[in-house]
């Protein structure tokens, strides 16, 4: 890791000045776009969907709107289009969303590296001429890269590549912009001082999620195909579920984090895992098999020295559907979401059954997790934060303000580590006991991925449906299933919150107030068995008449 | 974990009394011996070896000295003997060592099963039938079970079984013996207030090592055939090299410590595993299959989601050999057993190359073990002594009290981390960079499991050729290769030694003092090559003309 500042940034003494040119180089990269954007309005549309059809020529529509992953990636191959000619449409469409989701376009660097792939007299790798986009906290391949990680004092820090994205690179990607992340890299949306509010692509009065919130503002319009998110709490999860798209979080170790920027590095209670955020499920794997190509545990030997194995469902599936976590009732959009899931996965001879979580206590993830996340009381956090001049916001006094927090001692380390590590192994005791009188297991559990769809701005205090398997390191992945339906999903009336956390979802919930936004469910598998939840959630989407 | 103490000994209020209720209770094991042992000499022998011969029937003889354990396990599978016989056989040349290394003899217990076993229709299990020797801290199967941790304190504690020996006593053991081990189970002897020093079977006035010196002292002189010792700075390996056995350490997390009793529950800078002790090579695996079989992880998902995949040697081999660490040089004979392993290497067709540990700074893995051992600046285990009333021993305050020692806050304990991370990838670099022309890298590595042969008592001062290891997370085994001969081995004269610590190795050695004494060696693979190590092992044993 690379600790100087540019020299440009060194004489902005001021919090503001930072900020600014922060800001200045994130619309220096956006006024490269070429050609320009017309037709943008000078009032923004509620919505950012429509704007690809009165900007884009018919041409970047096509490339940006017809194709999975895997098609583009087989047009690409096969040299029925330039790279780049696909990098530009990429580049386009990602500068028009107008959710603020962008902190870097990289124009000049991404069209270098699209013209040096079609040079090339053979296309390479698994990814070859794949535009990808990136969080801004992971850095980038290249010199002269900064990244701030959502800190003031940060800005203009030099901070290059990270050993996941020199593998992506290997594989013959294209890097062209890097996305935005909320202050201190802990919110379930995204809005810092240095950027701003990131806004969701369909509804400008919610939210995309977070902290990959950049990633699903931009995917969730197709300004992007793949993009790599970070998960330690929800935020791959939370945010593809807002915006309806596919997310991954896989087990701990299994993708390197090394070379990332973060704060607390070396804090091993809780960890951070990349993965994929994604319009297509196939594009999953195909980021997995990508990410462990190159045999990344030969470098970073904490990674788990395992190849991606594919899973093949063979026997009869078994399917847990968790309806709620014991703490909070998800909104009415959701649980219809996992009726007809449910249902369909029944018509499909899958055996479906109830998770039971109520008698699992969900409460002590979140406990664990809050003191966890911050063994020093938040002070590093804070500390960056004064030390940059900037407003501590409010989902960041949220999360760093929990009742528990403070800075622990050892032997107090300790007895939490163990407190997790027993919280652990009694949720595998439930999971082993799962096994019927045929001997079978459940196989995954179905759950929401959040209370509900994308939130209104600074309300996502509820993190139990995502953090919880986070505490227990088990893989999940998202993938949409339908949308909110003023006629399907009225309030439930008569209801009764069974606390204070639940009357306050239960009150953030109107069918107006969230109508025809995304809503997906959240597949999630025992720790270790990523290939399985990968290979499941294709049967389950079969069996929803998906291909 | 059962945190009561048995009645008895609650009115104990002082530590002498308390001390001695565990000697008796150990003395009242020993004292179940039936057939009596006759013939141990009042003044007894510098070596224990002799001691079966003049005591054990032929018969015992024979059980305990002419099988390998796969050659037991055959005969026992077969019903050619009674799972009594061997376990009577191996209860008494036990009780006879003369080493102090027994804290619990499970006479009653052991027949029980041994009965148990030979009542059952058809043999079961991997192990069915084998006696096994056990750590004292890990706990045992069964009611009424007491575990100290050699802390006066924890005298007379109920603990019991732990999923490692619940998985081994499932496929058919005998549990029939508990072992010593030091003060604070962090010392490469064997001495604590509770028993007192365990000494070594061949010469008393030398250690068998430690901490599984318990292990090492009864399987030296064939009281066990297989045992399971723990091993977080050397404590598998040092000991089982001073003796002349097989030990394996294998990467943390492929077993289980869950339900072990030990100090600091919940730390997780660096850990402990369990491993085997062993008279038989093959014996190493056979453990690791049966460890295995019940696919722990399953209860304890912390573990490596990994069943037993055996590896197979088909290409040239390409082994390093480490001739010295570059902090001590090892002692004459242990650099001739690596002379000698490395040309029967070469005549076997390997690939024989040198490890170059100079250029790698293995002092930076001892500064950071020092402090990660210690996080708290050893307060619980200071504490818990103190608690106790029981003299801090020589070898514990060497270990607790190294100069950079200290409560660590939260964020020194992260940088410590941070840099542990760093060191273990720049390790793999190296470890990748010795990828020749061929593109063959290093497959293993053999060093010296020690300085030296078996100290003389309170002078392991010097953990780094293990503990090394340790800090990278590497599996290791240990074998034997030839004995301290007075010819073979003459004091290097005119060796100037290279530093403090040298100086003191190098003046501890002389051709007399450690005449007859077994050398082992060390083979160490990358982090998760588990199985890797074990075959190359063989291939290497092959070598040098064994089977």
């Amino acid at each position: 890791m690379q600790d100087q500042y540019v020299p440009e940034v060194t004489h902005l003494k001021t919090h503001d000045k930072r900020v600014a040119w922060a800001r200045a180089q994130r619309d220096a990269g956006l006024a490269k776009v070429d050609p320009k954007l017309q037709g943008i309005p000078d009032q923004l549309p509620q919505s950012s969907l429509g704007l690809p059809g009165a900007v884009l020529t018919a041409r970047e529509i096509e490339i940006t709107e017809s194709y999975s992953v895997t098609e583009l990636l087989r047009i690409l191959k096969d040299r029925e289009i330039t790279v780049e000619e696909v990098t530009r449409a990429f580049l386009r469409r990602a500068a028009l969303a107008q959710t603020n989701c962008i902190t870097h376009l990289l124009w000049d660097q991404a069209i270098t590296r699209a013209k040096n792939l079609d040079s090339l007299p053979e296309p390479k790798g698994m990814l070859f001429g794949l535009p990808i986009s990136t969080k801004e906290h992971h850095g980038m391949v290249g010199d002269e890269v900064v990244t701030n990680a959502s800190l003031t004092t940060w800005i203009g820090k030099r901070h290059g590549s990270n050993l996941l994205y020199d593998s992506l690179y290997d594989q013959g990607c294209v890097f062209y912009v890097r996305t935005t992340q909320p202050q201190n890299i802990m919110q379930l949306e995204t809005v810092s001082v240095i950027y701003g509010r990131t806004v969701h692509p369909y509804n400008r009065e919610l939210s995309p999620g977070g902290s990959s919130g950049g990633e699903s503002a931009l995917i969730g319009m197709r300004g992007s195909l793949l993009g790599v998110g970070g998960d330690i709490g929800g935020s791959i999860r939370c945010p593809a579920a807002h915006v309806g798209i596919y997310g991954f979080k896989p087990t701990l170790k299994r993708i390197s984090v090394l070379g990332s920027r973060s704060l607390m590095a070396g804090k091993e209670t809780i960890m951070s895992t990349p993965g994929p955020m994604t319009v297509d499920r196939d594009a999953l794997e195909l980021f997995m098999k990508a990410a462990l190509a190159s045999e990344p545990w030969l470098t970073d030997p904490s990674l788990t020295f395992k190849p991606w194995s594919p899973y093949k469902c063979i026997q009869q599936l078994k399917i847990a559907i968790m309806w709620w976590d014991g703490v909070v009732t998800p909104h009415p959009p959701i649980t219809r979401a996992m009726k007809e899931v449910a249902e369909a996965c029944c018509k499909a001879g899958m055996e479906v059954v109830d998770w039971d979580a109520e008698s699992l206590h969900h409460q002590t993830s979140w406990e664990l997790l809050t003191q966890l996340y911050w063994p020093d009381g938040g002070e590093e956090a804070l500390d960056l934060m004064k030390k940059g001049g900037e407003e501590v916001l409010p989902l960041s006094k949220f999360i760093l303000q929990q009742a528990n927090v403070k800075h622990l001692t050892q032997p107090e380390l300790w007895d939490l580590c163990r407190r997790r590590d027993e919280y652990r192994a009694e949720y595998a005791h439930a999971w082993n006991n799962t096994k019927g009188e045929n001997g079978k297991e459940v196989d995954v559990i179905i759950c929401p991925p959040s209370f509900g769809a994308a939130s209104p701005h600074d309300q996502s205090r509820y993190w139990g449906y995502t953090s919880h398997w986070n505490l227990l390191d088990y893989p999940g992945a998202i993938f949409p299933v339908t949308k909110v339906c003023r006629e399907k999903d009225p309030i439930q009336t008569g209801y009764i919150p069974k606390n204070e956390e639940d009357r306050f979802i239960y009150e953030m919930y109107s069918p107006e107030r969230y109508e025809d936004m995304p809503v997906a469910l959240q597949v999630i598998g025992r720790r270790s068995y990523d290939e399985k939840v990968l290979a499941v959630l294709k049967e389950i989407e079969l069996a929803l008449g998906r291909e």
